[in-house]
């Protein structure tokens, strides 16, 4: 397909984003080079004629095909980055900057997409507000590494009294609620702008709205399988927002990217070789990574 | 108290809102005189200092006190409109437009102004714009009368068929949909603007999510005493948002006040007189009424 980058030697792999080098492009690509180091995210195709494509919403076309699991222009299954070559289309690919490491890097083009388009789009990457970030996990992580980098009070509001340590020592944020402490949240009560919230288990939003200020929001993007708990009191009496969001288009994929080379954002990672995959997705099971596995696909290439 | 007004002849009153005319004003008052036609909302009391006051957002103070069980200013208890007089506070107290029959206008400090301040805050007042109203009672049909007023698109969602006929032909909505109808929902999805959700009963808000377009916004006027179903998946999917709202501030009552005296927007009533109160008590608990009871409490004078 003439519209095609094809990307090959994928370095690294975030179960299903990748970053690699160019090896070959499509004799209509422009903008893409062999040698550029890229990344291709969650989405593999989309309509590009909806309203949403149009917009750069392409995560939100409701054809978009997934880079694991969908299907690709000519038909073919896609199976993420396990692989050694990918073939991509332009649309779907960003460049990386050169100040940031592959390894690092590809998991930002799902966990660091998924929390940086809601707060642009919610106004969360404000300068002294205060901002709440639900579970640290993936995402939760650099959520407080965005709030931090654009000079936000960042409140981690975690289950694991375990963590406060991580938190603010180690990831710089101002504070830290363990959320079954009912003191600790009643005491907290008004004080946040905005949330974003990270558990993908079920969880009642009732104690986390609370501690919104009237008009607050709070997105979601933990994706639980299980409906939350609404309490419709804590909303309408603080009109409060709930809001969902997912992934993020691909203009703001590349300009999220080019702002984790300005401040120096990454995901926090552990490498592992292609034969570690199943231990990998195991202990990915019981939550035991800091906090993104990344597959060095490249250090496969001698078991092949 | 200097600034009070003496609002007496109270005519009307809808639980705990009241039209009357005024008889005597303290000496501080200005903007209202004896003989003004005036209505006194949900809001007794609020501490008038804080951002919210100070911004007309006195129904978000967190010291608000109501008209109906709330304390006002000299320490006494409130009881709503089930009086012939009543004492209250110039800043609580809106003109009613000359246009507007003080029956069919009390309501609106609460029915109205609770529809009204969400669809004006989230922008659905915009002409043309596709409008869902989930809950034909006495907030409903109010939003379905401001979205015709307005030049919205507006789809009535019922759990009740046999409410179509007066959605439809009587209120002028544009579209009905039986919320368990899962075909009709199904060619409803992505459909709609805004929705604004009056049920007062515990409800799952996926299916009812799934009726809006991407970005879209449902707003929870309808205060479930037990949390509704969230599934994260439409909001996610859809980036919608679920918003809450209480009643108004004093300023944007006063607006919707004007706007109702301008559109002829009225509140559907039965007056009743005092000595049927219990009766419309228990009707109202079988949803038996088209759609406020109006108390005529000038009726019960001679009973007294």
């Amino acid at each position: 397909m003439s519209g095609t980058t094809g990307v090959s030697h994928c370095t690294h792999s975030c179960l299903d984003t990748i970053t690699g080098v160019v090896t070959e492009v499509g004799s209509n690509v422009s903008g893409f080079k062999v040698g550029d180091r890229v990344g291709v995210g969650c989405i593999a195709a989309s309509c590009l004629d909806c309203d949403y494509c149009r917009d750069s919403q392409e995560n939100y076309c409701d054809k978009v095909q997934f880079t694991y699991s969908g299907i690709f222009w000519d038909g073919s299954i896609t199976y993420g980055g396990y692989s050694e070559m990918l073939v991509a289309d332009k649309r779907y690919v960003v460049h990386i900057p050169d100040s940031l490491p592959m390894d690092a890097a590809a998991p930002l083009l799902c966990a660091g997409i998924t929390v940086f388009s809601p707060m642009k789009q919610h106004n969360m990457l404000q300068a002294g507000k205060r901002l709440g970030v639900v579970g640290l996990g993936g995402l939760g992580h650099v959520a407080v590494k965005f709030g931090k980098a654009f000079g936000l009070h960042v409140t981690v509001i975690s289950t694991s009294p375990h963590k406060e340590k991580e938190a603010k020592q180690r990831l710089g944020a101002d504070n830290f609620l363990v959320s079954t402490d009912l003191k600790q949240m009643q005491a907290g009560g008004r004080s946040l702008d905005y949330i974003i919230d990270t558990v993908a288990a079920k969880h009642s939003l009732g104690p986390i709205l609370e501690l919104l200020k009237v008009s607050g929001t709070m997105v979601l993007v933990g994706a639980p399988d299980k409906p939350v708990d609404l309490p419709s009191f804590p909303l309408i009496f603080g009109k409060r927002v709930v809001a969902g969001s997912l992934i993020g288009g691909m203009t703001e994929t590349q300009e999220m990217m080019n702002l984790c080379g300005e401040h120096n954002i990454t995901c926090d990672i552990e490498v592992v070789k292609p034969d570690y995959i199943n231990e990998a997705l195991d202990r990915l099971g019981r939550n035991d990574v800091k906090y993104r596995f990344v597959i060095d696909i490249a250090a496969g290439k001698s078991m092949l």
